[in-house]
């Protein structure tokens, strides 16, 4: 539910309960709040809105009176799916449409290519998506040493709020860079100085600049398919001519990318561990992509976003190191270790591009906070980081197997799970024939968060399968989600 | 240090010890671990590499005494910078410049721009920008409430790490969006709900995501001339054709912005305060710029940068709430009020605009990180942000009269300068035909930062100016700057 989209304004005539209890109802007449939908608990929508649960509660009791709500307090209030009024939908939720604002408005094609993409958040009514197996991408942030991180981020404050505070250089600060560089070279085998390494919001806004930077409007780019969608959406965002090309168990069909668009400018691939499907890119596959962008005078983009957990063996070194003059441009992130919301990447890039991957960072948002990139150099430097990657690694090596363990005794006809070497997720196989997003919707009515492959894939077909993530799930929520799941999926 | 690319096999012949020392002899000859670079601990190595401590402890002192490393063992040991052997060092200093990317990249054309826009930065060799009078644009950070914002900061942790640590909303963390739509609606007249009100990482973001979802490549926009540089560079990031339009006493001229391009698709003004002449744009050039938007379904983009800090009378209001159903884009900044460093801004837009303009953040680089968003929420709620701005105007309002003080006994003849009632800088005119970059040049040999004016012209010309900043610079500094420049520009 959109908690945000409630405007109470405490200086108003009505009760913020009356208030409210309005907003709500206009929201579900306005069908923002759709037929079915499990509405927050109080007490969840009470601290989302900063009131006491009180109010919420009456308000929730007299939309249950007046029928726009079903069920009970306390158990799990829903939207009711005959409404009392049918009338009134049109647009009363939108207090402050513009009325010479155009309805359609005036979008560049980038515009409304974006919000054509779709957003793949499954989410359940009611359950907020980060309360969910098996959600993706997010690390164990329970597991997370909060406390160290909180006396970094005191110490460093108090020590050096006048730095923190001063202007800051666009292509980071330069401790995070160094720590970054050495880290990269010891675990990753990526060859780099720190004057190539640019800290930047997260993999996102990596993705986002080297598509600026390398491409120009209508020109190709091969994506794998399947592939991750947000790096597609920063594609779209730099004009690019997305050019799917497919995934097989040796990574990324290189062969296939020369027949469909040999003079593409760019390649984003995730080489360590493709996304999703989780498979490395072979040697031989990894040579034909760097011989081929040499030919082509292309650029490869190497998104290497979860690479540092590792489970079997030795991890793939990084493309770039494998052939550190060629043209790759490196990216990493923060988001899984540490947190996405702390909004830290970084991108390495040849030393000819330094200097214009730092223009674009600095005309497209200026840099990264201070502070975090502060604290961030000092957990890294003080050797924290590589304990927490190290525990972390352990953790979801546990995880792992759970749910496999979990998903062998009660999955097995539903959905073929296999390990996987690297990451924090698994693929889960449907059979044959079966819908998976179809699927997927089953679950989340179950309370279980999956993501569809399909959702991942452009002009590619195949076995329809779910991913599971694992790295941010309680043990006893891996267990009752594979329960949950095996239910949904009879 | 690639710890990847040393391969160490345990069943080859020689020990591991001398396999590694091997390794990382040639990692510092092929300039791979570069002159200076401090090594992992043993510990750390140790634990990367599945090695025993004492092996790598043997490798280390082995390259110690081989002259390879300098330092201490279990202090620190870094790779020497006189090596044993001088043959191998061709490439030290940039290991990795890549043989094969071209000397000359293959930038897209908006990179090449971009690159080419100037530094306008005038920096005094030995001399921290950070700490010379007269810069520009940022606030007096010696007189920000660090005690009170470490407090916020560290509380704010303590008491909810795990929702800081949590994905978050690309449009921002609701808290501040509530925060930013009550601040602007009773201190600017901005009208808006919530809801309309866009987190972003500083207004140059504002100013990029409005290029990108507002025009296509090659697109028209009005710029003001002389204006506000980094401006520019948002817009020809997102690939648009400028239009200058010049500024005069009355603000932007809307008559001769509709002379040269009446379909320009959007204007990028700032009426409050223009940027960098400082005047405001009144009442009839409001209407006509309004009127021209509408005409030409025109979209208006008002940065409103620095007006909080106002010296006389009211504050103008800003143009969106002067017409608030009209085309208007408003973007702020807390960079002048808390500091630049922050990355904290804000844009608010019309409501048929707020999905494409989420959705241009999220891929763009998803969100702003949520510490800064929350505790920024707490120093609003709370009342700091307001008492600051009160207590900076005073102060800044000091200054300025201090500035002007200084300049009627001393520069005189030299540089005229007038009162300002808005905003951190003063513009000061010199005679007519002085070359205003070669006097800035002047200043800043004599320890002085300035900004020429025609730095900020595009096709504009006139008299050439001296643009001084006085909000961030101490009352002594002023003193002592003013002396300066009077001796530099006699």
């Amino acid at each position: 539910m959109a908690a945000t989209s409630l405007v109470l304004d405490p200086r108003a005539g009505a009760s913020l309960q009356a208030q409210l209890a309005e907003a709500l109802r206009s929201a579900i007449t306005a069908g923002r709040l759709a037929a079915g939908t499990r509405l927050l608990s109080t007490r969840a929508l009470a601290e989302q809105l900063d009131l006491s649960r009180n109010t919420v509660l009456n308000a929730y009791s007299r939309l249950l009176s007046e029928g726009y709500l079903v069920g009970q307090l306390g158990s799990g209030t829903y939207v009711a799916r005959e409404l009392p009024e049918r009338l009134h939908t049109t647009r009363r939720a939108r207090p402050s449409r513009a009325s010479t604002a155009p309805s359609t408005p005036d979008l560049s094609r980038r515009a409304r290519a974006l919000t054509q993409l779709p957003d793949l958040r499954i989410v359940a009514p009611g359950i907020a998506p980060s309360q969910m197996a098996f959600r993706m991408g997010t690390p164990a942030v329970d597991a997370f040493p909060s406390d160290l991180w909180g006396r970094l981020l005191h110490t460093r404050w108090r020590r050096s709020w006048g730095d923190l505070l001063g202007r800051a250089e666009p292509a980071g600060h330069p401790p995070l860079r160094r720590a970054v560089a050495d880290y990269l070279a010891t675990s990753r085998g990526v060859r780099c100085v720190p004057e190539q390494v640019l800290i930047v919001n997260g993999a996102q806004q990596a993705m986002s600049l080297a598509a600026q930077v390398l491409l120009d409007p209508g020109e190709p780019a091969w994506v794998e398919d399947p592939g991750y969608f947000a790096g597609r959406g920063a594609l779209v965002a730099a004009g690019a001519t997305l050019v799917p090309v497919p995934v097989d168990a040796h990574g990324l069909d290189v062969e296939a990318g020369m027949r469909l668009a040999p003079a593409a400018r760019l390649a984003v691939v995730t080489p360590a561990h493709q996304f999703p499907l989780g498979v490395a890119m072979d040697e031989a596959r990894r040579r034909a992509l760097l011989d081929w962008a040499t030919r082509a005078n292309a650029w490869i983009v190497e998104d290497d976003y979860d690479s540092e957990f590792h489970y079997v063996g030795r991890p793939q070194q990084a493309l770039q190191g494998f052939a550190p003059d060629a043209r790759v441009i490196y990216i990493g992130t923060f988001s899984k270790v540490v947190s996405p919301a702390l909004r830290v990447g970084y991108l390495v890039v040849p030393e000819p591009l330094v200097e214009a991957f730092t223009a674009a960072r600095r005309f497209a948002d200026g840099h990264t906070p201070v502070t975090e990139q502060a604290v961030l150099a000092d957990f890294i430097t003080e050797g924290h980081f590589s304990r927490h990657v190290r525990r972390m690694r352990v953790l979801y090596g546990q995880r792992q197997e759970l749910l496999l363990d979990c998903a062998r005794r009660e999955l097995t006809s539903q959905l073929a799970l296999s390990p996987l070497h690297t990451g924090m997720h698994l693929v889960g196989w449907l059979p044959g024939g079966v819908d998976d997003r179809a699927a997927a919707e089953q679950a989340v009515r179950a309370g279980v968060m999956t993501m569809p492959l399909s959702s991942f894939r452009v002009r590619s077909t195949g076995q329809g399968a779910l991913l599971l993530g694992y790295a941010g799930v309680p043990e006893a929520q891996i267990r009752e989600g594979v329960r949950l799941l095996a239910r949904a999926l009879r």
